[in-house]
């Protein structure tokens, strides 16, 4: 075992703090990964204050890893010594249920091992990137392009997946227009990659302070939704909404918006339920589904997209000691668009 | 003009009462109708009572109208005197928009006119079934088969349409597990439809008393909902789920019982918002979508489909002056499975 150093969480409410732990042997399947970029994710800030429920304390967070082997298990196949590679959401799934099967690990009938805040097969902790070094098991290992940045690579093993699938699995491409609501970590990718598949892209937000970043991201257009004459003139207008808001929010709002078998798909994670008018969807047939990050086979095959279409999230690094900062900023919108933190701090 | 007995609603509150009005002549394009049966449905007592809003009165409801042709006019192409002929939910559209183009008028851009509760094109109130005789362009006219028991057509029209068109949409057939919500108009007529076209049909209901007659419907199996280990059992079961509910309900609870990528459709109404939990749909990309009854063409289709398989509705004949006593009754699901007026009893 190797001790690293970390920053945790110890219960729902102190801010986190320097924490060691050990991490397991290499085993024949494994590879140790040195952590050289996390990502922070909104889901980070919901587990470290238990607003999911069922938090595992102390918690390390953090899902969006990237960094190189440094230790190759003696059968592992697919990955070399040095090699960058990244982490992302789950390290672990039964690996024999129709889902897992079908490279679907996300949707694991027996439930993911979280990269944090779950539990391994023997029913240890697992603990996030928020910290030095890593053991995964390579089958839940990336493979990442030496050819991007490496600190915006980071939150596409998260909020990149997360908007990545869901608009490859409704074949979002030419011909559709598109919405996305939010322009925060997840918002911004889903812009970039609905964009990078050909639709016409419109981004919803409560703030016209992020019009032009909007534009700059790849979007045609750009609407304010506190603007009752906007909502209007969008009514039955799009073929697909994506959702990245994680806050509580009216979907009857946004559904009015969908054209006939249009589908609404929510990525954010609200606490608190949401409404919804039976008429909303009645009206013309639309859906309001969900999409929950996606499988390591397509996490793959998105990072290899983006190596080929240059696509990489725009960051703020941080250091390790400033996370604190980070959350409260991430609160107010106030991060453009994904805080990485360069995990060579925590050493220093 | 001819005036014909009805019966109607003078507002929101006042029991049903006798009633005439003026028939508009018969245009070229008309058919005009002796109606002989009309079926009774749960939205007839929602608009009655203006619990969707927007009611118009005197209201004379009724859009499962079965009858025979009485007059022709001279332009009009597929219909026969004395044919029989059903008229559903809406007798005009736009007919110009996409929805109207692609045979699916009941999403009409304009929106469609209403069998009763609507405004024509002259800004005329419609009037509906629960009357003598009815005057409708035949292009909002089907042709009925004279094989079937007439009474028992007469609830396809609007119930058997809003199950029969989602089925179909959602191609659901062989293979398929499908849950059917609730047991009354809509939802015997989605037993009878999921188990005709192959799958495997369970209804889930709040009253054990049903499980009889569900099954004799030709449902496979029958769960209580009140019942927890039921619906833990359940978990991740159905991938179809038709809910038929027009009274307020919990969306998660049902949401839950769908598997990877299940779809719950609610065909119901009910007049306030339902709860809905992100995490439910994420969870296993599930979809909550709705299904507004059908368009004249896949109305048509269902008739004839209903015609060639034996499929009507399971009904309880009643008399115009009985209709006040029949909402109460329905209001406590008490009716098996639908109330249809012998409209003859308004000439007696």
């Amino acid at each position: 075992m190797t001790t690293v150093n970390a920053y945790a969480a110890q219960d729902a409410v102190t801010p986190l703090a320097p924490f060691n732990f050990d991490r397991r042997d290499v085993g024949p399947h494994d590879v140790q990964i040195e952590i050289m970029y996390c990502g922070v994710c909104h889901s980070d800030i919901h587990q470290v204050r238990n607003e999911w429920g069922g938090s595992i304390y102390p918690m390390v967070p953090g899902h969006e890893i990237v960094g190189r082997i440094t230790v190759l298990g003696e059968a592992v196949k697919n990955f070399a010594l040095g090699e960058l590679v990244g982490v992302g959401c789950f390290v672990d799934s039964c690996r024999v249920c129709p889902s897992c099967l079908a490279h679907e690990e996300q949707y694991c009938d027996k439930g993911m091992v979280g990269t944090y805040n779950g539990r391994d097969k023997e029913g240890n902790p697992t603990y996030g990137g928020y910290s030095t070094q890593i053991v995964v098991d390579e089958k839940y290992t990336l493979h990442v392009s030496e050819d991007l940045p490496i600190e915006g690579v980071a939150p596409l093993l998260c909020a990149g997946i997360t908007t990545y699938s869901p608009l490859r699995h409704w074949n979002i491409g030419k011909g559709h227009k598109v919405a996305i609501v939010g322009l925060g970590g997840l918002g911004h990718m889903g812009v970039k990659f609905a964009a990078s598949f050909g639709a016409e892209v419109t981004v919803l937000s409560t703030s016209k302070s992020k019009e032009q970043d909007a534009l700059n991201l790849g979007a045609h257009h750009f609407a304010v939704t506190s603007n009752p004459d906007t909502i209007k003139n969008l009514q039955g207008h799009f073929d697909f909404i994506l959702s990245t808001i994680s806050a509580q929010h009216d979907y009857n709002l946004y559904l009015g918006m969908l054209s006939l078998n249009g589908t609404m798909v929510v990525v954010g994670a609200p606490p608190q339920p949401s409404i919804v008018q039976a008429f909303s969807l009645i009206g013309k047939r639309r859906s309001l589904a969900g999409s929950l990050i996606g499988g390591i086979k397509e996490t793959q095959e998105m990072l290899d997209y983006c190596a080929e279409h240059g696509i990489v999230s725009d960051v703020e690094v941080i250091n390790m000691g400033e996370i604190n900062k980070a959350y409260e900023r991430m609160l107010k919108n106030d991060v453009r668009y994904r805080f990485v933190i360069d995990i060579a701090s925590l050493n220093r």
